[in-house]
C-alpha cells in the first residue's frame, strides 16, 4: 500500500517532521529494524568476545584487525554509487508509475461519442470499460506477484467478472507463443466498429477519438511490461547491494572499541558499549538502501509499492460510473451566481 | 503565497543580491530561526556547564565526549543524501506546478467554437468554465488543506457559486466509492453535445476539440492527486530529514570549544564563546533541508507554497472575461502602422 | 546581450580555447573584477595590518584567528551545492528560452491557410502577426525590466505600432483584474473566424490549424510568466549566494600569510603577498556562482541574458515578410539540376 | 539475453537480495571473475617475488615503490567520472531500448482499419506486417552482431520468409549509396493507398491514422541507426576505461602488503596474504565500469543485451496473429456480471 | 567526422575494450598528445633546472615552490566543476544532433499524397525535397564552419544544384534585414497548394499531414540556429576550462619530485624522472575535459563532429529517391511464407 504523507508535512514546521518520524509503516524503522538488529547482537557478540574471552596476545590480534578494517573501509565508493543507483531507481519507479493505466479518459470519450440509450449501447459502452481493465489485470498479474495472488489463474479473472466465458474461449482459441494482451484492445476496437456501423457513434472522427485513447491506454501497459523485462541491469543491482552490505560487515569489526594504545587511528576518545554514531550511519546508508530496494520493482509486497488491486477495482468502478452516466438525463443549463457580476 | 523576486536579480550585480538577502518572507532567515535559536539555547547551556559547573575531572569526560562526537560525526552522509534529495523534491515540485490547470486554453476554445449571442449560449460557456473550475477546487480541497480550509464542506462550494444545488443533487445521487471528479467533465461534454445538436457548435472537428482541452486539463489535474497520492517514499524524507537532525544534535557537543590539551583534534586556535562557523554551516544545511520540506508538499502554508486559492479566482474571472467577450462586437480590422513600410 | 561563442570553439585546439579567455563581455572577467577587486584590497589591508602595525602578542592572536579560519571553512559544503544549484538554474534557464515566442509558424500557417489578394486579406494576415507580437510584448514587459523601460505605457505600445487606438479602447473596456493576456488571442481567432466566413480560408480543418498555432505560442508564453512568478524558492537562492559569499569572507583571514611557527596547519612553505592561489579559487567559485547569478533571471540586464527587444522587432518583421509574401506570385516550378541524374 | 530478475526483489527483504546474489548469468560474478582471477595472479607473483625473492635492499626498492603506488593512486578521479559517465550510459540505454519498435500498434490499426475478408485483404493486411518486421530486420542487422550472424546477406532475409523475392528484385533495382530502409515504408504506404481505392478502407482519415503508426515505427528505428551511427565519444569512453584500468594496475603494486618500517602510510595492522579489501574494491569498481561496457552497445552478446531476434520473432508472429484476428467472427456483446449491481 | 565504435563494444570482454585502445581518430590519444607534450617539456625544464643548475639556497627556494604548490592546488575544484560541466555539454550535444533535419518523413508524405506520374508532378514531389534540403544548407551554414567552406556564398548553392537561379532572384527581391530562413519553407507549402489545385493531392487532410511534417523539420532547424545563437554560458565554460588549465599549470611545479627533506608533504618515496602519475592524471582530467570542448561546438572540425556535409549529401539523394520512387509500378500482393501456419 502507498504511504501517503502529504498532509503531514503541508506546512515546513518542525512539529510536522517530527511527526512524521513517529509512523510506522513504511518508515525507516520498519526497513531496518530488523537487519540492525542482527547487526547490533553480532557486534556485541564480538564485542564481549574481545573483553571477555581473549588474553592479551589475541587481544592484540583483534586490535590489528580492527585497525585494518578501520582504516581500509574507505575503500568502498558508498556514497556516490549509492547516490548515483537511487536516482536512477527513483526516476524509473516514477516513469513506471505513469504507465499505470487510468481509465478514465477512455471511460468519458465512450460516453460522449458512443450515444444511444437501448440495452446494446449500454452493453457496448461497459464492454469496452471491462475490456480495458481485463488488459490491465492481465498485465498487472504478469509483473505483480500481488495482483498474482489474486488471480492466480485464467478463470479467476472469469470468476472476478472481467472476461465472459465467450471471450475466455475466444482468447483460448488463438494460437500464440507469445501473449495475447492485444485481444482485449481488439475486441474493444471491433465494439466500436460495430457502434459505428449501428449508427450508434455518428462519425469517423469519433471512432479515431476513442482508438486513440485505447492506443495510448495499452501503449502505457506494454510499457510497464518493458520495465518489467528489461529491468535495470543487475550487475548495477548487485553492485550496490553488495557494497552496501560489505561496507557494513566490515564495520562490524572495524567499529568495535578497542584499547587505541598500539594504534592511534582507532583510538576513540571514549569507550562506548553501543556504537552510537555507527548504528546512525547504519540507519541511513541502509534506509536510503531501502528506498532502492523498495522501489526497484513497485509492484511487489512493500509498504511502498503500488496498490495495483486497488486500481483495477477503482478503474471498473469508475469506468462503469462514467459510461452509465452516459444515458442519464442532461441537466438543464442555468444561471450561474455571477451571472449579473463584471467581474466574480 | 509564491514568494517573487525575479525583478531584484534582474542584473548578477552585487547590490542585487544583498537586497535578495534583506528579505525577510520566505527567506532563510525565517526557515532557520526557530530551530536556530533552539540550538544555541542548547549549546550555550552545555557551555555554561562546562566552564561553570564541572570540575577537572568532569571537564576531561565532557572533552572526551566533545572529541567523539566532533571526530565521528563524519560517518552522516550529509552533503551527498541532502544533493540528490534536494534535486528529487526540486525537480518533482515543478512537475507538481506545471500539472495545475489553467483555464485559458479552455475558455478560447470554448468562445471560438460556441457560437451564439442568446441566453442559452451564454449560460453554455459560462457553465463549461464554471464546471473546469468547479472540478479544480475539488481536486485542491484533496490536497491543499488551504484550499480545504476555504471549501471545508461540499455547501462551501454552493455558496461560492461554483456548483448549482441541481449539480449538487446530481452529484450525490451518484454512488460511487471513489471520487467524482469525472462529473464536472462530464457536465461540459454534455453542453457540448448539445450546443452541437442546437447548432452553435458547426463542426465534429470543434467538438473534438474542445474535448480535447477539457481532457488535457482533466489529465493535469489526475496527475496532480497521484502526485500527492503517491509521494517521495517516506523512507527517504526519513532518512534526510533524520541525518541532517542528527548530524546538529552531535554537533552541540561536538562543536564545544574545550580545553585541546587532551585531543589535539578539537584544539582550537582560539576559544570563541560564540560557534560562529557552526552556525553558518547550521544556517547552510538547515536552509537547503527548508527548500526540500517546503517543496515536498508545495500545497500548503509555507511561504513559498502555489497559490492555489488565488489560482481558483483567477480562473473563475479569466474564464468568464474570456467566453463573454466572445458575445462582443468583433474589433473592425485596419491598416497597420507599419503598412507602406518594407522592413518594419 | 546573447553572448555568441561557438565559432570560436569550432575545433577543440588549444588556441581556439585560449582565444575564448581574451574576451571580455560576458566573460568571467568582466563578472568577477569588482568583487575580486574589493576583496583584494580588503586582503591587503589586513595584510598590512599584520606586518606592519601588530606587536608580537596582537600577531599571535591574529595568527590564532587565521589559523581558526583556515581549518574550519571546511564546514561550508561549497562546491556541492554550487554545483547542484547551477545544473537547477541552468535547466530553469534553457526551458524559459524555449518558451520564448517564435512567429515564424504562425506566420508561415496563416499565409498558407489565409487566402486572397485583396486588402482584408492583407489586412487579416497582418493583424495576426501583430497580435502575437503584441502579446509577446505584453508578457514580456511583464518580466523584462529592459523590455519595460523600452514599453513604460501601454501608449508606448501604440506608439511603437503594435496596438491600434481601437485596440486599445477595446482592451480598456474589457473589466479584469488579473491580466488581459487572452485579448490578442481572443482578437485573432476573430479576425480567422471572419475569414472563414469570408471564404478565405476555405475549410474548418484549417482554421483548427492555425488555432492550434496560437495556442502553442500562447501557451509557451503563458509558461514563460509562471517561471517568473514561481521562481526557484527564495531559500536556496539565499543559501547559495551566502554560502560562496561567507567562504570568501572567511578566507580573507583564513587565507593571510602569517607566521606559521604556532600553528602547523598554516605554515605555508612561502610567504607570498600576493594569494595566487586564492584568487584563483576566488575566480572559480565566484564565476561559477555568476552562471547561475546571471541566469536566475535571463531576462535581465546581463551580458547573457536573451535579446527580448530584438526578437520582438525580429519576430514583427520576419512575420510580416512571410504573410506578405503570400500575395506574391507563385514561383513556376523547374526541373533541377539532377533531374536526369540517377544518383545526385 | 535480458536478465530479468524483478520477481525475485517484488518485497525489500533481505532473503530476497540474498538470493539475487546467487545469480550467475548476468551476475556481477560472471563480468568480473576473470579479471579478477588475472588480477590475483598478477598480485600473488609480485607478492610472492617480494617475500621470497628479493634481497634486503631490493625489498626497500620495493616498499618504496609500493608507497608510491599507494599515495599517489589518489590522483585518478575514478569515482566522480565513473558516476557521471554510467548515469549517461543508463540512461542512452534506455532511450535505445525506447526505441525498438513494437509492431502492436499497427497491427491493431490496420486490423481496425483495413476491412475486407477476401484474399487480397489478407495479403494486404499481411503485407504492411512483414514489411515492418522487415525494416526492424534490416535495421538491426546493421547494428548488432547477432542479428546479422543470423541474416548474414539480403538472401537469408528471404529465406526466412521476411522478404519475397519479388521484393528483393525491387529493392536491387534502386540506385541508391545510401540505406534503403525507406523502401519497406514506402511499400506498406503504396499497399494502404490500393486499399483505399479499393474500398477496403473507408475513409482518408483511417489512410493517415496508419500513416501515423507506421511514422513512429520508422523514425524510433532511424533513431535507433542515430544512437549506433553517432555514439559517446570516444574520448570519454576511453578515459573512463584507462582509468579504472590503471587505477587497479597501479592497486596491484601499491596494495601489496609489505614491511612498513619505512613508511608509515603503508603500515598495515596486520599482514594478510589475501588482499580482502582491495578485492571488494575491485569488484565494485570493475561491476560498476561493467554495468557502462555492456550497456554502451546493448545490441550485443552481452547477457544483458537486447534479445533482438526474440523482438524479431515476437512481432512476426503477434502482428500476424492481430491482423488475421480481425477477419474473425465479431464477439455478440453480453450483459457483465455487474450490470445490475449500482457498485462493482 | 563521427567516431562509429559501438561494433568493437558489442561485448564487453576486456580484448574489446583493449582494441579500442589503440584507436587514434577522435581518440583520446589524438586530444592530448599536443598538450601532453607542451606540459612535459616544461616539466622537464624545469626538473632539469633543480637538478642541475641550481645552488643548494635556491634548491630551497625551489622545495619551498614546490611544497607551497603541491599543497594548495586542492583549492582548485575540478572535479565536480568537470563532472557537472561535461553533464550539461553532453546533454545539449544530443539535444542538437536531435535537431538535425532528416528528410525521410517528408519525403514519404509527399510520395504518398502527391499523385501523379506527369512531369508536373515530379517536378513538385522533387521541389519539395530540394527546399527542404536547401533550408537545412542555408541552417547549417550558418553555423558550421566546414558547411560555410563548402558553400562559401549563395552563388555556390546554385553551383551545388539547391537553388535555381529563379529562386536566388526571387529571395534576393525579399527585403528582410533577418534570416531569410523561411523562404523555402513558403515555397513548398506554395508548390502543395498548386498540387491540392490541380488535383495531384486529393484531400485537404494530406495537404495538413504534409504541412505538419514541414513544420516539424523547420522547427528542429530553427532550434539549432538558437542552440547556436544561445550557446551555454561563456562564463561557465571559461571557469571550467581555466581551472583544468590552471590545475595542470601549477602542476608544472608541484609534482616535481625534489628533495623532501624539508617538507614532509612532498616526500616522494621515490625518485621518478617521469611523473607517471601525474601523466596519467593529466590524461584523464584533460581528455575529460576535451570531451567538453569537441562537443560544445559539434559542427565544426573536430574527429567527433557531426558531419553535416554528408547530411546533405545524404538527405538529397534518399529524398530524391523516396519521392521517384513514387512513380512507380506498385509491387503484385503476394502471399507469405508463412501464409498457411498457424504460428510464423
Amino acid at each position: 500500500m502507498t504511504i501517503t504523507y502529504t498532509l503531514d508535512v503541508s506546512s515546513a514546521k518542525f512539529s510536522c517532521f517530527a511527526r512524521l518520524l513517529m509512523r510506522w509503516r513504511g518508515s525507516i524503522w520498519k526497513s531496518v529494524y530488523r537487519e540492525l538488529g542482527s547487526w547490533l547482537i553480532v557486534y556485541s557478540l564480538l564485542s564481549a568476545l574481545y573483553r571477555m574471552l581473549l588474553n592479551k596476545q589475541q587481544k592484540h590480534v583483534f586490535e590489528d584487525v580492527v585497525a585494518f578494517c578501520y582504516v581500509y573501509s574507505d575503500f568502498i565508493p558508498l556514497t556516490f554509487m549509492l547516490g548515483f543507483y537511487v536516482s536512477l531507481v527513483v526516476s524509473r519507479w516514477w516513469e513506471m508509475f505513469n504507465c499505470l493505466g487510468w481509465i478514465d479518459n477512455i471511460a468519458l470519450y465512450v460516453a460522449a461519442y458512443l450515444h444511444g440509450t437501448d440495452e446494446w449501447s449500454k452493453m457496448a459502452r461497459r464492454s469496452i470499460v471491462r475490456h480495458m481493465v481485463l488488459l490491465e489485470a492481465m498485465t498487472l498479474r504478469d509483473i505483480s506477484p500481488v495482483v498474482r495472488r489474486r488471480f492466480p489463474t485464467e478463470e479467476s479473472l472469469q470468476a472476478a467478472g472481467l472476461i465472459t466465458a465467450t471471450e475466455v474461449k475466444a482468447m483460448k482459441e488463438i494460437v500464440s507463443p507469445n501473449g495475447k494482451f492485444w485481444t482485449p484492445v481488439q475486441w474493444s476496437m471491433s465494439v466500436i466498429r460495430q457502434a459505428r456501423q449501428r449508427g450508434n457513434i455518428t462519425s469517423e472522427r469519433a471512432v479515431k477519438e476513442i482508438y486513440d485513447r485505447l492506443r495510448e491506454y495499452r501503449t502505457a501497459l506494454g510499457m510497464l511490461q518493458c520495465y518489467d523485462w528489461v529491468p535495470i541491469p543487475l550487475v548495477y543491482t548487485q553492485v550496490v547491494f553488495l557494497a552496501v552490505r560489505s561496507y557494513f560487515v566490515i564495520a562490524l569489526i572495524g567499529r568495535q572499541y578497542v584499547d587505541g594504545e598500539r594504534h592511534s587511528v582507532i583510538r576513540s576518545p571514549i569507550d562506548l558499549y553501543i556504537p552510537i554514531l555507527s548504528i546512525l550511519q547504519f540507519v541511513f546508508f541502509l534506509g536510503w538502501m531501502k528506498v532502492a530496494e523498495a522501489l526497484v520493482n513497485p509492484h511487489g509486497d512493500d509498504d511502498d509499492d503500488f496498490e495495483c488491486n486497488y486500481l483495477i477495482d477503482r478503474n471498473l468502478q469508475i469506468g462503469f460510473s462514467i459510461v452509465d452516466g452516459a444515458c442519464n438525463q442532461e441537466l438543464p443549463l442555468e444561471k450561474d451566481a455571477f451571472w449579473s457580476d463584471q467581474v466574480p
